[in-house]
């Protein structure tokens, strides 16, 4: 139970610490800093996700192509990071995909008016991280973005660089 | 299994953040800059413990003293947080309590030679905040402290202030 949401609470205490450090003394977060907080959250997400995939993968057999990377990223990844599975893997079939999370674990906390949409995206950034880091590390560099409109639900974008 | 050192990882790359962005450009950190540190890792851990211990105690009936607390810190809490049980609790009934892991689960990662004695108390600062942020939010107030001898095996010092 406590176990569940300590990562949860973790991912929070986090987010709230790096803003706060970024804030000049008085006033608001310009958009460079917004973006430097962003950044250094998708670079823990990255290492940590690296460390995980490894660790997930160690006895597994190897995978047959990329969309079978995917897969396991949505399921099994998924599962082990935010206790449920992605609900809607979409692909062009040309290096995009689309995954879908109708009930994102860390958007759930916050209240899903839409005056906190704004709010979403440093919430986001750890989970891109995650995302790329494994994928990296299962070989496949990517760029992965979120975007939300209706709270919990939330999409990552992932675009595989072709070398 | 990933569940597990979800955990792990992300307070490790948290710790190595912290400690990070309070390095000047160049050169080593000062013993001012190491309280800093310590006391950004200890309050987020205090806050994480609040919350926590505010779920975990949720549907529990109410404690019978002190005593019964740091009992259920020793066991119901670190089982949550640290996937086991303190090994041994010592208190001189005056409100002063010595928690003692044998093999704390934010040490074993790291080699037990002795020359990483000296990294390891950056890596307790956020666990003595659980602890007190636990214990606050049961009405204790405390000082706590940890301190390790042959790692992975770690000390926790409690003292109950009292009012």
């Amino acid at each position: 139970m406590a176990d569940e949401v300590l990562f949860d609470f973790l991912h929070m205490e986090m987010v709230s610490h790096v803003y706060k450090e970024q804030r000049p003394s008085k006033g608001e977060l310009d958009s460079k800093d917004r973006a430097t907080c962003v950044s250094i959250l998708e670079g823990m997400g990255f290492r940590v996700g690296q460390g995980l995939i490894e660790r997930m993968t160690r006895d597994s057999p190897s995978f047959k192509d990329e969309l079978d990377m995917m897969k396991f990223i949505c399921k099994d990844f998924w599962t082990q990071v935010f206790r449920k599975q992605i609900d809607n893997l979409r692909t062009n079939h040309q290096g995009t995909y689309v995954l879908q999370d109708n009930k994102f674990a860390l958007l759930t906390q916050l209240s899903n008016g839409k005056q906190y949409l704004e709010e979403a995206p440093k919430y986001l950034a750890y989970s891109c991280g995650l995302v790329r880091g494994a994928l990296s590390n299962l070989g496949l560099e990517s760029v992965v973005t979120a975007e939300v409109s209706l709270m919990p639900s939330c999409k990552f974008q992932v675009v595989i660089q072709k070398l």
